[in-house]
């Protein structure tokens, strides 16, 4: 079926980072024609003249886009590190920026399917309300509750798989809507570039940002936002991008050092995930700042959430990861660290892990 | 125990709104040695220049605002009414605001004692976390359990009390440490007012406010802030509060209107309150605005879930209040909504209330 894609402003082609293949984006395409390879985007660069929200809606390729209040989040300081709040986006994570631009440029009339762990799903159920649109996703049945609940509250239908692997495959092979799948999708990637921008905006020059590292829409968005935010002059070099995975999934770790895979980690659901389709360019962003990997095992998870909460900060295991990098990776200059998702949802689960019952 | 306050700039006093009490405020009291009353404090108004954290913090009487990057949350606009989030505040309530000047104020070396039907115990948990005292809080033994646990997380000394009412009998009436009940707090209402400043500075004029009405900071806050805002020149006209009570604590709907309490409600926790210590001021403020109240019961509290939920806000039952207002009111112009606490806290709660199980 081919999707006409709608609402979208200036010219946006297609590219594929594999093969070279290259079209017009005025369709829907998931993945590139000729080699199955995930596809990016690219249109003209518009450098934003301030901080504020119009400014960064313009840069985006779209002319109206779907807003429940994503993005602008707070910017703190503790210590030595910069704290970039995306736990208090709309849906409680960060994904909300991606689904913002990738929902805008699709039409109403269809239903979107999408493979989650969680976050991005309740975030696509959100978005998939306000827009008006049929929203249907595959979760791994360890999937957190909380989300399942909340992503049926929003209309969503959630259909439990018995792992993360088949929650993909299942979802990718649903013939009666649209498959979207954050990890593959182009335009989301691009949503969540703005958490570059609006860093550049407000720090500057930044050395290191820190992040966790799942299927890398994070750990991309913010390569290619501070990329081009270095190539509008608005900082002088991309920043070291420090990412975190977990034990038993450290595919770029493993690639990158040569090393077999751990023990497998069951905490921080958000980055425990099958192979990312975008794994070979997560790994090139890493290099290509100079940056590195570091990876968390449950226990690591446990000490971080202790430490963000001592902070003030009610994070999701998730999140916690980030805690690690910042004890064992040497890091001087100006570092920004990434909490991604919110703990509201998982009181329970917290308290427990927190104090062990 | 005399305390002295900290981390002030310039001038501040406290007065008496119903005796005429005057004293300079260097030391901490929470009401008026005279006559009982709540205190108000007063100093001078400083104009923001613009719609920044930085504009926004110079206008409050402290050197250093304590921070978990609360504030400037997003204003959504849907149909007819503007939206403003916030429930994505960092502990997921507009209580954040409060406290972020309140505690800022007082001392390291105390223990902060509080009482809560639940998100003012939260934030106040997080915020002392972060400031290095101790807090107690007593709230409800029928407040959230999710609210609860998030608190103790936060290092919270939490103490159940049978009531509402008992819990704040026993917060007042606890020795070893300072009462800085949100309720009876004359700094907290002052850090709440930045909502009326960020509507000013990103809207201009505004016709009509619809919030939620409990202990009455938020209506008290509202109506400081855009009465300031008036004087600043920031806008024409202070707009009418519409002020949502939960029917069985409707204080200020059956004093304006002379009518006995309806059948008490039980869902909007938030609301549910003994007769606030600033009822008159609350009364006051909403008359002098031209605006009302509105009842809501537990039927209202669902229809508004879910009228919520098909907008896309994930928000807790105090907070869906505000759409029995929207239905009831005749609001013409410009509308702004406030929603004030975030329902990722209750996903459980929330699936059963809207599905019924
Ligand atoms: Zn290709
Ligand atoms: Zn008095």
């Amino acid at each position: 079926m081919v999707l006409n894609l709608t609402n979208m402003s200036g010219e946006v082609t297609y590219k594929c980072p594999k093969c070279g293949f290259t079209t017009e984006a005025n369709t829907w395409l998931i993945k590139c024609p000729r080699c199955g390879s995930p596809l990016n985007v690219n249109y003209d660069l518009r450098r934003p003249r301030e901080l504020s929200r119009s400014e960064l809606t313009r840069i985006l390729p779209v002319k109206e886009p779907l807003s429940l209040g994503e993005g602008l989040t707070p910017l703190v300081r503790r210590g030595d590190y910069y704290f970039k709040l995306e736990y208090l986006n709309p849906t409680g994570s960060f994904k909300d920026r991606g689904w913002s631009l990738a929902l805008s440029v699709l039409r109403n009339d269809v239903t979107v399917v999408e493979d989650s762990s969680g976050n991005a799903g309740l975030s696509l159920a959100a978005y998939s309300a306000v827009k008006g649109v049929r929203a249907r996703i595959y979760v791994p049945k360890t999937a957190p509750e909380a989300k399942k609940r909340l992503m049926r509250l929003l209309g969503a239908n959630v259909v439990e798989a018995a792992t993360r692997a088949d929650a993909s495959s299942l979802a990718m092979s649903f013939t009666e809507g649209v498959y979207v799948g954050h990890s593959w999708n182009p335009f989301f990637i691009h949503g969540v570039k703005l958490i570059a921008y609006e860093l550049a905006l407000e720090l500057g020059n930044i050395d290191n940002v820190v992040a966790p590292l799942g299927n890398g829409t994070l750990t991309l968005g913010l390569y290619l936002g501070f990329k081009e935010a270095e190539e509008l002059k608005l900082i002088k070099d991309t920043p070291r991008i420090i990412a975190v995975e977990a034990s038993g999934y450290e595919w770029a770790y493993s690639m990158l050092h040569n090393t077999p895979m751990g023990v497998k980690a069951t905490l921080p659901d958000g980055i425990i995930v099958p192979q990312p389709p975008r794994l070979t360019q997560i790994i090139d962003a890493i290099r290509d700042t100079g940056g590195d990997v570091v990876v968390v095992n449950d226990q690591g998870v446990i000490e971080g959430l202790r430490e963000g909460i001592r902070l003030g900060f009610i994070i999701e295991p998730t999140s916690a990861v980030v805690f690690k990098a910042l004890k064992e990776v040497n890091l001087s200059g100006t570092t920004v660290v990434i909490l991604t998702g919110s703990g509201l949802k998982l009181s329970n689960e917290l308290y427990r892990l927190i104090y062990g019952e």
